[in-house]
């Protein structure tokens, strides 16, 4: 049971993006509840006198083990129908004080590199895992359209800056790479030679010396990002693409 | 005296900007309070099971008679210490059945023309005015740093989308009107000259034969705003520049 140190009516909700090389994941967590499994997205109450932020970070670790993420509000949610499904009902009158409250909640995504996270879920967390975006899934409450905001939100975010996607590459990387998180963000499959043609037009990406080594195939070229070239082009294109 | 139909939880805060032809102006409300001016946003608490939107839309209209403006949602502001000016700590006991319950606020904003509005100042406003954004006014609240990021969150959008710019504009307008647009957006002066040359690399922005009539200097050419060369152009320029 939550004590008296949590407002009632403030909730904050982590939507966590991670790429695991090959595809977009969200980050979920499970609880059992009447012996069935439930997932959703890690959330919980803001503490009475807790700033938003903080209070995004602190619920993140205390569900999933997880800190120091960059985490950006993306909206409110305040549908006063946001828990309606009987299930999620009988979850917050086992867990709230005054579930009958209506609760606003606020949003907060992060987008990282899955690797070199470990999880240690406490609280109502059971588990903490890493789930596709493709392949869809049930949450609780209005999570799923929590979900599909903040993923949409980071999209806008990653048009105006492509830097964000750049940083989930490593510091040398092949097209073939490139391609890939391109198309895991944006979700369809592109033709690899106008993939190229078209990207290859972008200052930035520099072609290096180097190539893979070690592979079966004709090794790659690798290409790295250049963070200034970038800068300049883009601040160039601020206001009226000029 | 607020009934009980509200949430004292959760309010809404307008942040509603207009362009008068010359520069851009923030919608303020001026309420009296011990015989001295306040000015604040349009802001008033959420009714119990109220969209948050809706409540965005009826907030506005009740104070200052302003209705059918988009307004979306920026951001939600929920520091313990919104409310610590004596001042305006006086303000809420005098309003609100429960002064002490901490109050997260949603922001919206919008951008208009200031033309063809007509206030019906009502509720607790006595006054409605468009402030020049240049001109520094302190606040009630929050409502400076309120302001602030909704003016910041917009132009990060019309960096997105410049049609929105577009639309303060007549249909048909001269070289001249907008760069007086732009300046009154991005805040500063800007050479004649560059601004000019810069500009007109932009393929959605169209010369017109006709030109100025009635004015006493040299009439200028008329352009207008191609809006479908514009959806091209920006098709093309979404995701890492193509």
């Amino acid at each position: 049971m939550e004590d008296f140190h949590y407002n009632p009516h403030i909730s904050v909700d982590c939507v966590i993006f991670g790429f695991d090389d090959q595809k977009i994941n969200i980050l979920l967590i499970k609880r059992k509840q009447s012996g069935k499994n439930v997932f959703a997205l890690p959330g919980d109450l803001v503490q009475k006198g807790e700033d938003l932020d903080h209070a995004a970070s602190r619920v993140l670790f205390e569900l999933t083990g997880l800190q120091n993420l960059y985490l950006e509000q993306f909206k409110a949610f305040g549908s006063p129908d946001r828990i309606k499904d009987p299930v999620d009902i009988e979850w917050i009158k086992s867990i709230r004080e005054h579930p009958e409250e209506r609760v606003i909640t606020i949003g907060y995504n992060s987008l990282v590199k899955v690797d070199g996270f470990e999880f240690t879920p406490s609280s109502f967390a059971e588990e903490v895992l890493w789930h596709p975006i493709e392949k869809p899934q049930k949450l609780a409450f209005d999570h799923n359209d929590i979900a599909n905001t903040g993923w949409f939100m980071l999209r806008e975010k990653i048009k105006r800056e492509p830097m964000i996607a750049f940083s989930l590459l490593p510091e040398k990387f092949t097209l073939r790479q490139l391609q890939t998180l391109y198309e895991a963000i944006v979700g369809i499959s592109l033709d690899k030679r106008n993939f190229r043609k078209r990207m290859l037009r972008n200052n930035f990406l520099v072609a290096m010396e180097e190539r893979e080594t070690g592979v079966s195939h004709k090794p790659a070229q690798y290409f790295r990002f250049d963070e200034d070239t970038y800068r300049e082009d883009f601040a160039r294109d601020q206001w009226f693409l000029f």
